[in-house]
């Protein structure tokens, strides 16, 4: 796609805005109309997200209040585009001389410049984490509208730095207790000891999200070239900071045997083949299998860190830069909402474009009601 | 996108056909007019993916002879699609009847029955390595346009089950000397070992391809969801097996601190800005950042083993299945050229879109010729 | 959309192929799985718009015969993509040195050199009639679809230069009988004259075609950029030789008032309200109001004209042009079929992309089967 | 496309907003960076839609003052979306129980409710000239962009009713002199005459918008489905009440001669080929052929009249309605710039597109800097 502000094809997602403009916003096109939504459905999500929240968070206060400005009539989409937007209110006029004038490394500065010739430089601009609102503004949409077909998605934070959640033991209640939204209470007291430590040596760190869609009908995801998995990918990785995607197994499965991996299938009570493991992650040839989706996103340490370190000013000398303010050591626990959206918005597309690939079906539709 | 078969928005790739049908084909459009081009060009990168080359491949002889049916006058591309078919030879009419009541385990199989009611399948239908043909022919065709803007796509085997290539000892001579591409003439022989004592015990291997883009433009890809890892991704994980990607440090990038993964920039000779290290891997922001792209793609072992398993037949009873006929122990050595060929094809796509980011080059571009 | 040889959003059509090529051709993705189809099913419509069927349309005797190479097993769809192929077998090594080296007036030699740098100059290559043949293959598979569920689209001749069918005396079944497919013998009669006249004068006439769509759900088009007559707008005008397009009344409403223009409602007998006439041409607000779709196309004469007509080289000389060889007087009775299938491929993608408007809908067909 | 808000493939535009909810706005993304733009310049072209300026518009007092909120820095465009948006603040909260329970004829209204379900039936809702807002701020960027290629969009009033502009004696500056947006003054008179009859009357009339493109290189449009003028037939028969398009001779082309609708060819002075006449319009084979792009748009007769009109309820009851308040008795003077709009858009995205056909203009392209 060109551009590259919009994604989907039938659910279509246009975020624009950025980190220190006037405003941060999402256009959300292609809802089917008749869906209950209101604000509260928007916030709820969009307040998991906020900065502020813990002291591993930049202490930058946010009200982050979501306006809805059009789709809606009496509380339900009207099947129209659903305008969102956020105010930018903690525009405070800066110095941005020393991020203006050269390219912190790890940062998107250098190939902003190189791409369009200047930037936006006030506070990352486009490619700040703001931008994510509006993600996630339209992923709250996407999950109401999953969970109305009982279908549920759920991140979390699989791991930080080197600490990783014991899969045996994982409690998807307590990833709302802490801050870390781990779900497991022993790791995310060692993760907490571990980035106090690497917040004392001016350092970041990184982590992995896993994520979960459950009640997924099967028969979701295209062949070919848009396998479930594949648009979950682009999805993903098109999130700032993730740098790997792996689904089921992922890069394990690359060390394992096919007498390992191969997921078994029996007859379940109902009826219905289920596999019997899920090595696959749901997903078969690019479709959905009817089991569990589960993928994991891995996410680079944050950039900004107060060390010194080597670059060159826009004006090309060597120089050496040192980051000043607050920023978050790591970005996992914010991102885990992101991951969260992302998923939800590319499911509900696949979803919605699932539902031609049958005659049967379709003559079923269009007989259902005289249309 | 819907349907799936189409991957690209300038350069626009279209594949089709079934492994037992009478042929595999793709339609490539949107190639600029004027770049010269032949079937010996297309058929050298075929024939990196034929199979019956090793004891490791299965022995199916396939011609596998490319014909170019459109698009090409006088030896160039004329800018009108480029239509390519290879004629399906090998389609003895074997005994199905096994695969088609029943469901194999890792295969897609039960999902095509699932989504579409029915399929087709012989030798696998649409699901089948021989669609990869049609990606194979494209990919042909954007290497040529990159390589004659200087840039080279270039993948090899990194891993094959445990056995991994040592990083610090890389030969890219010897990927092409060894069956089993791997730029580490030490662990293509203990690889193959490996795999051996694997194909004895009846099972099979997954593994990891590498690939390297050198010379890329800074300013490719878009900086939202369109960023060019995103669409590497999608690409990547396009190609049937494929359960993990990667990008620069990726997985391990999660575990790392920002200190060690940050890249800094030094002034080179030239005067242009370049990374001192690339953990990155060539990408910054989702855009291409000037130094070499690399990623990874982690494939699971094969799924048809002649081992035993549990499953369930069409008319939904649990059952026992032994797959005969011979089968590849491992994908990764055919799969090193799709992996080349779908990271030409995107590269090739993100180039010519980045055309259109900056003003001022437009106005050079129209006032150049008197157009 | 890019490159510009792909139509559609989940029914997608991309032909291929030159005139004097090897051959012509088209895939159709996205088409439902389950729909009977076979070889004669296509022959049908392309044997309507082949050649050599009366005085008035080329002897070139081409065979025109279809292969389908994809997507169909056991005699219906499979869901993944239809690949159709028609081989050229006329390609006579004429002498094109007079194409080659000047640009015909009326035809697209100079813009395609232009656009391209150099061209296909065999017979028109990309941008001859023959590139009709995919659409024709594709609009087959559509009328097919539709016609599975009761909707029927149905083109004829309404005029032939200044001869025009008399509106209150139409009968379809005329217009399969009479060579220039008018549903009106006297016109057609007149018809026949006025082109004997003007093929004495070595000229050309043009004309319109009429279609009509019946039997159509309400619901189909989106409200704003996607509405069904600018999508019916666009494929129309994507057909060579067309220079407009209108629905309903087109220019004419342009001249008439609101009181005698707008349609009234009323509740028809099975409890459906039902406008009393079709000033509207079966669309209100872009979206399909239960009517019939009436839209018209206007085609200009055959460029191809045996006079002496004044031109350039080029290598850029004012020259003098006379074109040999028989050349249709009219394209209009061949097109009819054209614009029957570009019609149909249009229908069918927006009814397939209507599915998803509604939530109860989605609710229904997501609960009706336990997927 | 599905869900139908945006158009564009590169220069992309996305609409949103109802007629009487908080606010109209558009994300324009693809727009090239260094760009100079200002709030001024897209209030320009509002400004030339607004009503209230004659007594041949609705005399609502909207402000229509837009602002500008992203893709802007240091007042030029950055390369990321540009949204804008215009706040409603005519909102009174007037009875519409006369609307809501029935069905406008010549309006949406039907069409939307078997759509969707339900709709905004407040002042049309989407389906409102409003909506119109987000195009002609998004054309006033793409008409800035084509000025500084030296490119012009010039839209005017073709004919009102009966009443033409006689062609020889057009004068475009009178076109910005009178209400009518005519480019001829005694046409002008004459058509303000037959308005005032009509609306004594209490009718309506229709009218048609010519345009016209100046200075446009050869080159632009795709040869198949993607010609130029079919993406501006699309373009142009998404606006509202839009029912015909023809580009240069249109319909009258259907009713003449091959031998007076060919233009010739011939060389000028500065040594490229001109047609001597522009019968074509513009456009040759779907691509643009250096002379001037002209096309007509018909417009119908605004639907709300306040006669006695015959309709049914939302209920099913057959009734009879009568539509007070004022309503612009013709569409087409305020049309003229939405015209405009939707052609600058569409030129612009075909020219971005053009970029990318020669291998040559490409090698020169990553040549011409060290990229």
């Amino acid at each position: 796609m060109a551009a590259g502000s919009t994604i989907g094809t039938i659910f279509k997602v246009t975020t624009w805005g950025e980190s220190h403009g006037k405003a941060i916003g999402v256009v959300v096109d292609g809802c089917p109309a008749g869906l209950p939504l209101c604000e509260a459905d928007i916030q709820e999500l969009l307040d998991r997200r906020k900065p502020g929240q813990s002291r591993f968070t930049t202490q930058r206060k946010e009200g982050d209040q979501v306006e809805l400005l059009s789709g809606i009539f009496e509380g339900k989409t009207t099947g129209t585009p659903i305008s969102m937007i956020v105010w930018n209110k903690d525009q405070h006029s800066a110095d941005y001389s020393t991020i203006a004038d050269c390219y912190r490394p790890g940062h998107a500065d250098f190939t902003f410049d190189e791409k369009f010739g200047f930037r936006d430089y006030r506070g990352g601009g486009r490619s700040s984490a703001r931008e994510t609102i509006g993600r996630v503004a339209a992923g709250a949409i996407a999950e109401k509208f999953l969970r109305n077909l009982g279908i549920t998605v759920c991140a979390y934070t699989k791991a930080i730095g080197p600490v990783e959640v014991n899969g045996s033991e994982m409690d998807p209640e307590e990833a709302k207790r802490n801050k870390l939204c781990m779900p497991d209470a022993k790791a995310a007291k060692e993760a907490e000891q571990y980035l106090d430590e690497k917040m004392r040596e001016c350092d970041s760190v990184g982590g992995i999200v896993e994520c979960r869609i459950t009640h997924l009908p099967t028969g979701l995801g295209e062949p070919v070239f848009d396998k479930l998995d594949a648009e979950l990918a682009k999805a993903i990785l098109s999130i700032g900071a993730v740098k790997g995607f792996e689904i089921g197994d992922g890069f394990a499965a690359a060390r394992s045997c096919g007498s390992e991996n191969n997921d078994a299938f029996r007859m379940e009570a109902v009826g219905k083949p289920v596999k019997v493991t899920n090595h696959s992650g749901g997903v078969l040839g690019g479709i959905s299998d009817g089991s569990d989706v589960v993928f994991r996103a891995a996410f680079k340490p944050t950039p900004s860190i107060s060390r010194r370190q080597e670059t060159v000013s826009r004006s090309g000398e060597n120089m050496e830069l040192k980051i000043h303010g607050r920023h978050d050591p790591v970005v996992v626990p914010r991102a885990v909402v992101v991951v969260e959206a992302m998923a939800a918005i590319t499911i509900m597309d696949m979803l919605l474009l699932s539902m031609t690939s049958r005659m049967d079906r379709i003559r079923d539709f269009f007989a259902s009601e005289d249309r």
